[in-house]
C-alpha cells in the first residue's frame, strides 16, 4: 500500500497508539490531520506529536461538529480515540458510554454526511470478551465484557459495522490487546499493567501483581499496531472485525520478569492479593486467536516481548519527560 | 413462586410486554409501579393500564432522578422499557442509543444506589444476533447486529450482566423474539411485522411482504414472554442471559396467512421487493436456541401460534380502540 500523498485523519492524535500512527504516516509521506480532545486522564498529550511537524491539529471531541472539516477531503480515516481505562469505566459509566460509543455514533454520522466514500478503521479492542467461553478467543467467540469500558467499546465498534454494512461505508474494526511501546502514559495506574510495569521498573520501585500472578496475557508492541492499522485499509479488509494479538503469551509475573530485565532494574515483583474493586473485574488468563488477519491481510505480530521492551525502555531512558 | 404481596417496578409498563406483564402481576396478588415516558411512536400508551388499578405510575424516562423513589423498596424490577423499531434507530441513532443504553446506565446507577439487592430482569432482543454465523443461534454466538438498535439494545443488556458480576447485583437479561398479543401498537409500521400482519387481517387490506417471502421466524404470544419474565426471577437466572424464542418457526408467508385465517380476513398476502432502505437491514431467515432456559428455568414456550393469533385477534376485535 502506498500512503505517501494520501490525506489521513487520526483521531486520538495525541493518544499512545494514535500518535504512533501519526509518526509512521508522516514517514509515509502522508499528510496527517488529527482530532483530539486531550481529556484529563486519557493517554492524550501534546508531547507526543512535538517532533511532528506539518500536523493540523483540532483539538475537540470526534463528536464535536467542527470535526466535519477534518473528515472533509480524507482518504482514510484511522478512528483511534476512546477512553481506555477500566476502572474509570465503571467509577463513571456514563462519561466511557459517551466517549466510546455516543461521540462515535457523532463521528459516524459526520463520516456519512461530509465523506461516505472514505476509508476508515477503527480501534476496538480485545476486552470485548470479557470472560470468554473459550480460549483463544477468535472473532465469533461471544463478547461478555466484564466492565463498563467493554460494553461501551464494543458498541463503538458495531457502529462502525452497522455503518459499513448499512450504508456502504468502507470501515474496518481491530480488537487490539495488551499494547506498550513509545508515547504510552506511564504516570496512570489506570491505562493497563504495562505501563506501570514500565514505570515502576524504570524508577526501581517494587511491581505488585494482583493475584498469583499466573494470568497469561499477550503484549504487543505498538509499532506491531500500527502495521496492522496500516493492513487494514486493504480492500479486502472491508466491512470485517479482526484480532489483532500477538501470538506469544506470558504469564503476567513473567511480563513483570521480563520488563525488569529489559530495563536493568532493581525492581522487586511481588504477588499480593486482588483489591476488592478490582477482583471482580478480573478476567483469568486471556489469549487470542489473530488467525482471520493473518489470513485475509497478512499482518501478523513480529516484535518479540524482549526486544520491544528493551526499545521501548530505551525511549523512555532517552525521554524523561514521560515519567515527570 | 408466588408474587403475592411483593412489590414489583415495570418499566415501560404502559408498552406491550410491559402492561402485559402489569396485569399479571395484579393478578396474582403483586403491588405494581410503573415508570414510563409514553415517548412518541413507541408502542405505549395509557390504554394499556386502563383496566389496572391500584397502579402506581410515574411517567418519567427510567433515566429521570425520581424514578429513584419507585425503585426504592421494589422486590422485582423488570426493565423492560426500550425503543424496539429498527427504522428508527437508524433514522436517528443517538436517540435510540439514549434510550436504550444511556438510560439504562443512569437506572443501573440507581438501581445500585438505592435498592441493590431487587431482582432485575431485563428485556434484551433476538435482534443483537443480527446476521449470526450460526442458526439456531444460542446465547454463545456471536452478537453482530446489522442496525443501531441491535447494538444499543446489546449494550443495555450487558450494562445489566457487568452491574450483576461486579457489584453482586441479581440481574438476568431475557433476549426475545418477535412477539405478539393484545395491547400491542398496530398503528405503527415500525413496530415489528407481526402487528403490522394483524392491522392489515383487520382491515382486509393487502398484506407486503419483503422479499420472496421465506425468510423464516419464530414468533411467540405475548402470555409466553410474561411467562418468562416470571421465571426469569428465580434464583438461578441471576446473572444469566436467556434466548427466549419458540421451538417451531414458520416463514413470513406461512405467518401471514395463519394472521389471515384467524382473521377470517379477505387480506391478499403479496411478496414485493425489498424497499432499498430496509433490504441492508434483512437478516434473512433467523432461529433462537432456547435451551438454555428450558433447562436452567424450567420455561418454554407453549403458544400455538394458531391458536395464539386466533385470542390475539379477538381480543382486538373487541377493542376497536387499538386500530383507531
Amino acid at each position: 500500500m502506498g500512503f505517501a500523498g494520501t490525506t489521513c485523519l487520526v483521531t486520538g492524535g495525541y493518544g499512545f497508539v494514535g500518535s504512533n500512527l501519526v509518526h509512521r504516516l508522516l514517514a509515509e509521506g502522508a499528510h496527517v490531520r488529527v482530532v483530539d480532545a486531550l481529556i484529563a486522564g486519557h493517554g492524550g498529550t501534546r508531547l507526543n506529536l512535538a517532533e511532528a511537524s506539518g500536523v493540523d491539529v483540532l483539538e475537540a471531541r470526534i463528536g464535536a461538529p467542527e470535526v466535519a472539516d477534518l473528515v472533509a477531503g480524507a482518504d482514510l480515516i484511522f478512528n483511534v480515540a476512546g477512553q481506555v481505562s477500566h476502572t474509570a469505566s465503571m467509577r463513571d459509566p456514563l462519561t466511557d458510554l459517551e466517549l466510546n460509543a455516543i461521540d462515535h455514533a457523532r463521528f459516524l454520522e459526520t463520516v456519512r454526511r461530509v465523506n461516505p466514500d472514505a476509508r476508515l478503521v477503527h480501534t476496538s479492542t480485545r476486552q470485548v470478551y470479557g470472560r470468554a467461553d473459550r480460549l483463544p478467543a477468535d472473532e465469533l467467540t461471544a463478547a461478555r465484557p466484564v466492565d463498563v469500558n467493554g460494553v461501551a467499546k464494543w458498541a463503538g465498534e458495531r457502529l462502525h459495522m452497522v455503518y459499513s454494512d448499512a450504508y456502504g461505508m468502507a470501515a474496518t474494526a481491530l480488537r487490539l490487546t495488551n499494547t506498550y511501546g513509545p508515547r504510552q502514559r506511564l504516570t496512570s495506574d489506570e491505562l493497563g499493567v504495562l505501563p506501570v510495569f514500565i514505570r515502576k521498573a524504570l524508577r526501581d520501585e517494587p511491581i505488585e501483581i494482583f493475584g498469583d500472578g499466573s494470568q497469561r496475557r499477550d503484549c504487543m508492541h505498538v509499532d506491531d499496531v500500527v502495521e496492522a492499522l496500516l493492513a487494514a485499509t486493504a480492500p479486502a479488509g472491508v466491512g470485517r472485525t479482526y484480532n489483532v494479538g500477538h501470538s506469544v503469551d506470558h504469564s503476567l509475573a513473567e511480563i513483570a520478569g521480563i520488563v525488569v530485565a529489559a530495563a536493568g532494574s532493581s525492581s522487586e515483583v511481588r504477588t499480593v492479593t486482588w483489591p476488592s474493586e478490582h477482583a471482580r473485574l478480573d478476567i483469568g488468563s486471556f489469549a487470542t486467536d489473530s488467525t482471520r488477519i493473518a489470513v485475509e491481510l497478512g499482518w501478523k505480530a513480529s516484535i518479540d516481548l524482549t526486544d520491544g521492551m528493551r526499545s521501548t525502555l530505551a525511549f523512555y531512558r532517552e525521554h524523561p519527560e514521560y515519567l515527570a
